[in-house]
């Protein structure tokens, strides 16, 4: 509103005035300010609002995982955008993976009176949300002890889609790694092992890792294991896009040497460059973009109570892009020591 | 706050009431509160700020460009964990190369009441923040018709740097990809120039390429022409992080023909996997996080008035880091056409 009182010449004052009603200011003085509000192309209402010091909450919060994991920047991105479309800011929390910093983060957020919530959920209880009188939608994963609208792709039939794709290509030992107890890569793994049972292939449990950490070294270290070990996977399902890249590069480092050849690979969400890599990586994707989209237009129709209907499920699909590493069939190459 | 009231089995008013003061609480309650706000581990302060309707902002906002780009996306992360530190919520607006929108996120951002505004300028005169009543720190970019503080890489010395290293490897025909307009490659051009003018080699203009935008894809465009001319640069010095990658994704289709070399390729800005492509990138890169915690931190001094000093500049050095694709020789294998 500083520009509008600049452009009319008078203060901000003037302008709270004006626009609540015009008692107290000049006729002149009052067209100064409209015609300053009309060039600048503002909304009557938006002018009002801003200066409304008691104003109903036009923020939403934000809260989700290291922005610098483009999973989570297009969430924050999309739902920045749909927010914005409404005049509605956008407060951001970023935590990553620690219970304690997410509930903290989402408590000074609603000590700040945002209109609603949308969290990508870490693990643990989240009913101390049920009394944050505001609308909640959660995102990518559902939350324990509150019932509350949650917008997520389809976890356990990507993870389907992936390992039928490897079991096609002939693959019958397929390593699956996995980021700690989430419930996406939990799903994940319930696809791979109901793609497994369908395919009457069984599951040999030494091939299901379950890191430490959710990064790309944890995965990197996991994969450098499972390959030097005397029966190795002849493919990889990796089920986060940090996983898949700490897999490539083990992978970069141990085909080097003589005697291994190069497993197959599939990695759960699209990434940056995964076209433009040696051997272009196959994944199973779904629009994240999409996600936050939807969660952030489903929260405001909530707040706005234009939304009334029960807590919804929101499930987007995935679809697997083969690029030509999940393409290397288990006996056209073999992979893994393929001496002694 | 919830979870202090829910604790000690009180209404949020009494918590309220306890942490201002204690009037009208029975000593028994009020004792009951104290101790849960303890067992929360809680501050004294926290809690009263929260409670506080006419408290003192302790937001800041942060404007800047498309979160997609890990770019801005460090910045943020950077600049939530400081600001989370002293107990400060982030609010974001994200508006990409576009000025009008940038002035209304800011405007929109002022109306909330934060503490200080840290923006990644785009272009234009930003004499308009003046009337903020609150501190502005620049990140990146300085900006036009105000005197703030600003911190930023060193954009010329970074450019010197990447061309200085082409030219060592004999490179004489370097061309140099730009983003329109942005005070930053318009640097990074003047220290390709005075990289060239101290080796005594003559910019040949054609080989400074404005694009009409700063997409890969508009690089990937300019860089496939570039090539076909009957006198191809030996080697590209891309000035941001999706020009590289732009001008990779143009080499990877027009080296595949016969007779094609490949250019040198030197990238400003370091970009996640750049050591895992075919040719390992190499680029002239400065620490980002870096950048986005001390504007951070100097805004949250300047919002609590603990620094008085006149506006700062504040330049981070550059380094080049060497990975493969700036190591090719303009005579050990020739670039461009070879044949006829």
């Amino acid at each position: 509103m500083i520009d509008v009182a600049k452009r009319a010449g008078v203060g901000l004052g003037t302008v709270s005035r004006v626009v609540n009603g015009g008692a107290g200011v000049r006729d002149e003085t009052a067209s100064r300010v409209r015609v300053a509000i009309d060039e600048l192309g503002f909304q009557r209402n938006e002018v009002a609002r801003a200066l409304r010091p008691g104003k109903k909450s036009s923020s939403l919060a934000l809260v989700l995982g290291d922005l610098t994991n483009p999973f989570y920047a297009t969430i924050a991105k999309a739902s920045l955008e749909v927010a914005g479309q409404d005049g509605f800011a956008v407060v951001l929390g970023s935590v990553d993976e620690d219970p304690e910093g997410e509930r903290r983060a989402i408590q000074e957020l609603v000590g700040r009176q945002v209109a609603g919530l949308m969290i990508v959920p870490d693990q643990g209880d989240h009913s101390f949300l049920a009394g944050a009188g505001v609308p909640v939608v959660f995102v990518d994963r559902p939350a324990h002890g509150i019932e509350a609208d949650i917008v997520m792709v389809d976890n356990e039939g990507g993870g389907k889609l992936a390992t039928d794709h490897l079991l096609q290509q002939g693959h019958e030992r397929i390593a699956i790694l996995l980021a700690p107890s989430y419930y996406t890569t939990g799903r994940r793994l319930r696809g791979y092992r109901r793609a497994c049972r369908a395919a009457g292939v069984e599951v040999d449990e030494s091939l299901v890792i379950q890191l430490p950490e959710g990064t790309a070294e944890a995965a990197e270290k996991a994969t450098r294991e499972l390959m030097h070990r005397p029966d190795p996977p002849t493919a990889l399902f990796a089920s986060t896009n940090f996983l898949t890249e700490g897999v490539l590069r083990a992978l970069r480092e141990v085909t080097k040497q003589p005697g291994f050849g190069e497993p197959a690979v599939v990695g759960f969400d699209d990434f940056r460059l995964a076209d433009m890599l040696p051997t272009p990586v196959t994944v199973v994707a779904s629009d994240i973009a999409e996600l936050g989209r939807i969660a952030a237009r489903l929260l405001l129709d909530r707040a706005s109570k234009s939304d009334t209907r029960p807590p919804q499920r929101i499930v987007l699909p995935c679809q697997l892009i083969q690029r030509g590493s999940g393409e290397r069939s288990a006996t056209g190459k073999a992979a893994g020591r393929s001496g002694g």
